[in-house]
């Protein structure tokens, strides 16, 4: 008999706003758990007044009140639009009349590191760290939706850097949960519709500037036309997927990165025959978190497989230099030494 | 001092055409070790009259003479198309003038299961290794190049099954060796021109019933123009690292898989512990290997999660119903049964 997969329907709610709950009720039980007897620790949503937010904000306010949680919101107003300030207090106005309490707006400085979309996401979730601690909050809902999620896939894929870059967002993220990953981004909207919320819409989605815009504009668009409607799904799949094997990478190397690097004075070498032992994708992987962990170098593929074949097809070769740094077999070790170090 | 990473130009000869000759070089020198005194085996190239197949055959001809391999072409008629035996066999002539000997011309008969993309191209595969066990090859050379890659990628992330989904063509597998994965396209096109080759343009190249043909004429371009010119590298490079990653869990799951699973009689048991000390990786990646391995039954990723809470989130649920199979846990073990044991 297979398993009824729907989200229970509540008499006269909408389908849309019954999911989003849905998904709202399952990030509120997967929670950190608390010590016994505790207070509950307030639950947060990061409110824009866009529909993904807004849509976020309703059913979070529901679902609060039904488990007896208390729950707030976070407005961050970023300054970077005329009227920001009255968009910002639009919004809390509508979290103050779904009862969510405490309301918090801050207004944040956005500086302009690393171009202004993440200037303004480094600026928002500074924010909103802070004043989760501030308020005694383990958990800050983000609205990100399914769509938000195959962007940032496809994001990641224009990069080409692997598993790491197509991991898109995790559903869990220290204090940051993002229940509607598995929402589509036309269930917010018509849940607003529905719940009668008037979402605000940011002209900054349609700004052909960001790279972000033009994927949602016209990439997406267009790869549903070519490769079919299931794209967006296809996506977030693979996000979920590449997000497991990084982090399985991840856990194994950390188990022994420890037992096969050795600081030196110049510094750090890796032992040939541990790297040997391990697959290229383990291999290659440790090459790119030493020059990382070390040097503050991001290895172009290219470089690391040069490094990798001082371990791979040795046939003595000398001193690699790549951005940043020498690295050059001795002793059944590959040593790695910071390029301004060398005489 | 940065490498010199430029392939050795011979004098009068066009920089393509060098590229093509320096990644054919590799390839000749990776090939299976042959025992000692043994005759060498002979290369083969598999020939369209396309232009990567044709600068991949002038480029084969050239160094295979330089390396004293002895080096032929294969040239499949698909039949397919009307004029496809004089098309075939003016591919023929061209590599018969450029020294490639034997030159084996075959026309297969192509079947239309899994459509016709993919049932010419099984026909083709079979054909020519039936050709290199006749001819006693260990090795042909396949055209594949960068944007071939390329579009492989786009094509399994619309499938969104993850990294092996991604991986696209390996440079080596079997007999089949890819030396043109890091070349672009239009260097196979200039090298033609260069050399005086003309290409044979295959009108199916342009038919947009074709998905992949949608891809290479309208994706990637738009891709190229949203996303900047550096796509179809980064595709390229996601394929190998998606590769490289769905390897290493294949290589860690073949270690322990005999040792986790028992046979019953009306299917198969892991063991919950083995699942559960694995990361979700490895977890779901064994219970996929399972499904398909003793069901012939391909997983969606959504069943594949919900055989794993039977591992992760364990609250006494019942037997799960997926397409074909039953699953249960019982006694600390995952049970598969196929669903038309069921009685």
């Amino acid at each position: 008999m297979p398993e009824n997969t729907q989200a229970p329907r509540r008499p006269g709610l909408d389908a849309a706003s019954a999911r989003i709950r849905s998904a709202v009720r399952s990030a509120l039980s997967e929670r950190p758990a608390a010590a016994e007897n505790a207070t509950p620790a307030p639950v947060f949503v990061a409110l824009s007044g866009g529909p993904d937010s807004l849509a976020l904000a309703d059913a979070l306010a529901f679902e609060a009140r039904a488990a007896d949680i208390p729950a707030g919101a976070i407005v961050i107003d970023h300054g970077l639009q005329d009227g920001s300030a009255v968009v910002a207090e639009r919004a809390a106005e509508v979290a103050r009349g779904l009862g969510l309490d405490p309301v918090v707006v801050r207004r944040v400085s956005v500086g302009s590191e690393g171009g202004p979309e993440a200037a303004a996401r480094e600026a928002r979730y500074v924010a909103l760290r802070e004043i989760a601690a501030e308020q005694g909050a383990d958990t800050v809902l983000l609205g990100h939706t399914r769509d938000d999620q195959a962007e940032t896939v496809l994001l990641g894929l224009a990069r080409g850097s692997g598993a790491r870059s197509l991991a898109g967002m995790a559903p869990r993220s220290g204090i940051f949960a993002r229940p509607l990953l598995g929402i589509d981004r036309h269930d917010t909207v018509a849940s607003c519709a529905a719940r009668e919320h008037t979402p605000w819409i940011d002209p900054h989605n349609f700004d052909h500037s960001y790279a972000r815009v033009r994927v949602r504009e016209t990439v997406l668009p267009l790869l549903e036309a070519e490769l079919g409607p299931g794209i967006v799904r296809a996506l977030a799949r693979t996000a979920d997927q590449a997000r497991e094997d990084a982090d399985a990478f991840d856990d194994m190397i950390e188990e022994f990165i420890e037992e096969i690097v050795e600081h030196a004075e110049a510094g750090i070498a890796v032992s040939v025959q541990a790297l040997a032992a391990n697959p290229a994708a383990l291999r290659n992987r440790i090459i790119r978190l030493v020059a990382h962990g070390e040097f503050g170098v991001s290895l172009e593929r290219s470089h690391t497989l040069e490094i990798a074949e001082l371990v791979t097809r040795w046939r003595g070769q000398g001193p690699l230099d790549v951005p940043g740094i020498r690295v050059h077999r001795e002793n059944g070790l590959i040593v790695f030494t910071a390029a301004d170090a060398i005489k």
